[in-house]
């Protein structure tokens, strides 16, 4: 059997957003970490309100051949129950984000740029609507913006070519299932 | 800041199907067998109905030490313009790989098992519901199991411990946009 293998005509960056309420929106912004990696694109990951409960993905990519740098800037869920950190603290460190996102973008290194749980950020006021809109009109056409999280706004949504929305039908931790090594963190 | 790396007092295989129209399948389990890999997990991918088109997943497990196999199985999607293969030919890739996910499933060398496009090949009949249901009895009980694509059925729905639906809210190849690497395979 022949393998096709794709090539566009056109190379073009696209702007990617998985919203909702169900299970696979940063999994999802993995996987495509990956299938980059895969391809030899450089990808930059940087994590809002991440940083405080480890992850695997933090040294799943660590072994993807120095293809796919990632950075948790946060502090955990903002306002969340056990959650220690005041509004403020969360938000300055949002607000490093957004910096540390504007150098990456303009580095010309990576091909894709993940922005995991921005969307949420944003409904929880850590960065204002006006900065995403801004790295948005700011991106380098040939770069893939990937923004996750839940409750993206109808202005992201408007900008961005696809968009998903992931439902939860059910989900483990309802019926008090714990949290489970590679498939919840 | 302290980092909590949460431990499970009771390690549990998963049931995780991940269904609809929209983005973000496929990639949301390869984002679970990077997870895993972070972990030292080890993971099995048999994709089903795929093998005709190059993925850049294919070459990105390739990077994760040995710890994620992936083989694809099939000829492409099964009745599709396009597809020259006919049915009994797509069906029986499928059913060969049954057998496969059998023998990987019972071997205990993975800790997840990922059947992507399975649910496709469900709707379209190249595997039957009854053979489906019988992975599902026979798995090890510490085995998570990801089952990715439309049309995952209600007898499986009720069985899984987490599913998803991703809906397409919108996607770039509706505008005519060519399908990009790194993104769209």
């Amino acid at each position: 059997m022949k393998i096709t293998k794709l090539e566009p005509e056109k190379k073009q960056g696209l702007v990617v957003v998985i919203t909702g309420k169900g299970k696979g929106k940063t999994t999802s912004a993995m996987g495509m970490a990956l299938r980059s990696a895969g391809h030899g694109m450089k990808v930059c990951i940087i994590q809002f309100m991440k940083g405080d409960i480890y992850s695997g993905e933090w040294d799943g990519v660590k072994l993807l051949d120095d293809l796919v740098e990632l950075t948790p800037t946060g502090k955990g869920f903002c306002g969340i129950q056990g959650n220690p950190y005041p509004f403020e603290e969360h938000r300055q460190n949002a607000q490093d984000a957004l910096l540390l996102v504007d150098q990456k973008m303009q580095s010309g290194l990576f091909q894709t740029l993940i922005l995991d749980e921005i969307n949420n950020a944003l409904e929880l006021k850590l960065v204002d609507l006006e900065q995403v809109l801004n790295i948005l009109r700011n991106r380098p056409p040939e770069l893939h913006l990937i923004m996750t999280g839940r409750d993206a706004p109808p202005e992201i949504v408007e900008i961005a070519d696809t968009v998903s929305e992931v439902q939860e039908i059910k989900h483990a931790y309802r019926r008090d299932i714990e949290p489970q090594p590679g498939i919840d963190y």
